[in-house]
C-alpha cells in the first residue's frame, strides 16, 4: 500500500494508473476508520482495479465552535485497517497542501444544504462540497463511496456531480451498526458508559416510527413528537434536530404518503451524533 | 465541423478522442464571435489535435439588469468563422441543457470576484466560475484559452483552476484591437457612430499612463485622476471604475513601484465596455 502526502505526487501515480487503463474507486475519509469506512473500501475494491482512500481531517467542514482539534486521529492502525481491507493508495496531506496561500475558492450548494445539519453547521457542507471537489480532481476516480450515515452529505455530493456535470459514479452504502444499533461513528468515542446506553436511543427511534406507521398514523408532527419523546426519555440526551424529509430534496414532508428519511441529530452528552432511516411507504 | 447541443453527445464524443489520445483545447465563449475569439481558436489548433469552441450565452453570469435578452447573437456567421479557423467541435447547449430541474450548486471565489467589476456586477464572477467548471468537466480539455481583454476573468479562472486543482492549462491570450486601438468585443455593437470616436478613450487612456510613467509619476491616485480627466473629456462616457492593481491577486496598489494593470470600465452611451493594460516597472 503506497502512502502519499503531496498532490503532485499523487497526481503522477494517479497518471500512470490511467496510462494502463485501470479502474480507481476513491473513498474519501476524515480518518480514525471503522467497520463502516470498510464497508466502503471493500465494495471498492470489488468493483475496481485501484482504490484510492484519503484520511484528511478538513479543516474547513468544521464551525470555530465544533471539534477540529478534539477529533480523534490514528493513522497507524488506519493504514493497519485498510492493509488488511486491501486498499492500494492512501491520500494523507497536511491542510497547508489542500489550501494553499490566497486558496479563496468555495463549491457551494443551496436550500440542500440549509436545512438538517446545515442549520447548526452553516459553513459545513460547503467545505465538504469544495474539498470532495479537490478530491475528485485530484484522484479522478470513476467511483467514489460515500456512507449513508452521511445522509445529507450522500445527497449533496450526488447533486454536486449532477450539477456541475462531473464524471464520477458517487456509490451510497449502508449504514453499519453495532450488534445493538448503534450506528458506527469517530465520534463514537466521545460517549462515556452512560451515554454509551443512551445512544441507542437514535437508533432506537426508527422502531418507534415502524409501530407509528403500521398503527396507520401518517402525520408527521405526530411522529416527530413521539420520537422526540422517545428520545428525551434516554438521560444526557439533547435534541439537535428531528426531521421527515423527502429523500432526494431533503424539503421537510408533512404527511407519510410517500417514501421519506427519517433523520436525527441528538447530542449525548458532548457528542453530536446523527442517524437516519429510509421509509418505503407502500400503497394498497 | 461537429455540431453539439446535449451534454451527452459531446461527452460520448469527447470519450472517443480520449480513447485515441489526442490532446484537446477548449475555447469558451458567449458567442458572437469577432478577431479576438479567433486568436484563441487558432492558438487552440496549433497546440491541440482538437479544438471545442463553446457558444453559450450564459445567463447566471448576467445581473437582473443587465443585457442577458439583447445580447447579440449570430450562430450561423460564428460557425462560418469557426469553420474557416479550424474549429472541430461546436458545443452549444440550451439553458435549460445547462441548469436541468433543481439545480442549487455554484462555484465562487472571494476576495479577487469582489473588486474590479466585482462591484457593479456581484453575481458575475459565480455565474463564469460556475459555467466554467461545468465546461471543464463536460469536455475535460487539456487547454482552455481565454482572452486578456476579461482580464479579471482570466485571474479567477487560474485561481480557481490552482485552487480546485482542476487538471488543465489555462492560457491567456493578448486583447486583439481594432486598427485605432478599441479593444475588439461583442457589445462594441451597440455603439453609435459618435459613441464609436468616444470608446476610444479607454484604449488611448494606456497612453496618459505611460506619459506619466515616463515622468517618473508613481503615486496612482494621480495616475487615475489623470486618466479620469482624458476619459471625461470624451463625450457619452461614465466612469464605472479606473484601478491601478496587482496583476494576481487584483489588490488595489497605491504605487507603481512594481508591475501592475490599470483596468478600466467605462459606460460609453449604453454599452458598458472594459479594457486593462499591463504596466512593467523596470527599476533603475
Amino acid at each position: 500500500m503506497k502512502i502519499f502526502k503531496k498532490v503532485a505526487d499523487i497526481k503522477t501515480e494517479i497518471k500512470k494508473i490511467q496510462a494502463s487503463a485501470k479502474t480507481v474507486g476513491l473513498v474519501p475519509t476524515m480518518g480514525f476508520l471503522h467497520e463502516g469506512h470498510m464497508s466502503l473500501v471493500r465494495e471498492s475494491v470489488k468493483n475496481n482495479d485501484v482504490t484510492v482512500v484519503s484520511i484528511f481531517v478538513n479543516p474547513t467542514q468544521f464551525g470555530p465552535t465544533e471539534d477540529l482539534a478534539a477529533y480523534p486521529r490514528d493513522f497507524e492502525n488506519d493504514c493497519a485497517l485498510l492493509r488488511k481491507n486491501g486498499a492500494d493508495i492512501v491520500f494523507n496531506p497536511e491542510p497547508s497542501e489542500m489550501y494553499g496561500e490566497g486558496f479563496c475558492t468555495k463549491v457551494e450548494l443551496s436550500g440542500i444544504t440549509e436545512v438538517l445539519c446545515g442549520i447548526t453547521r452553516p459553513v459545513h457542507f460547503a467545505g465538504v462540497a469544495t474539498v470532495v471537489t479537490k478530491l475528485f480532481n485530484i484522484i479522478d476516480p470513476h467511483r467514489a463511496y460515500f456512507g449513508s450515515k452521511d445522509y445529507q452529505q450522500l445527497q449533496v455530493i450526488k447533486r454536486m456531480v449532477k450539477d456541475l456535470n462531473m464524471d464520477v459514479e458517487v456509490v451510497g452504502m449502508p449504514i453499519v451498526r453495532e450488534a445493538d444499533g448503534l450506528a458506527l461513528s469517530s465520534r463514537n468515542v466521545y460517549l462515556g458508559a452512560d451515554e454509551r446506553v443512551s445512544a441507542l436511543a437514535l437508533s432506537g427511534s426508527f422502531k418507534v416510527v415502524e409501530d407509528l406507521l403500521q398503527k396507520g398514523v401518517k402525520d408527521t408532527e405526530t411522529i416527530k413528537k413521539e420520537i422526540a419523546d422517545f428520545i428525551l426519555s434516554h438521560p444526557h440526551t439533547k435534541i439537535d434536530y428531528i426531521e421527515t424529509v423527502n429523500p432526494e430534496t431533503l424539503v421537510s414532508v408533512g404527511s407519510a404518503d410517500a417514501d421519506f428519511v427519517v433523520a436525527l441529530a441528538v447530542y449525548v452528552g458532548k457528542a453530536r451524533l446523527i442517524d437516519n432511516r429510509y421509509f418505503e411507504v407502500h400503497h394498497a
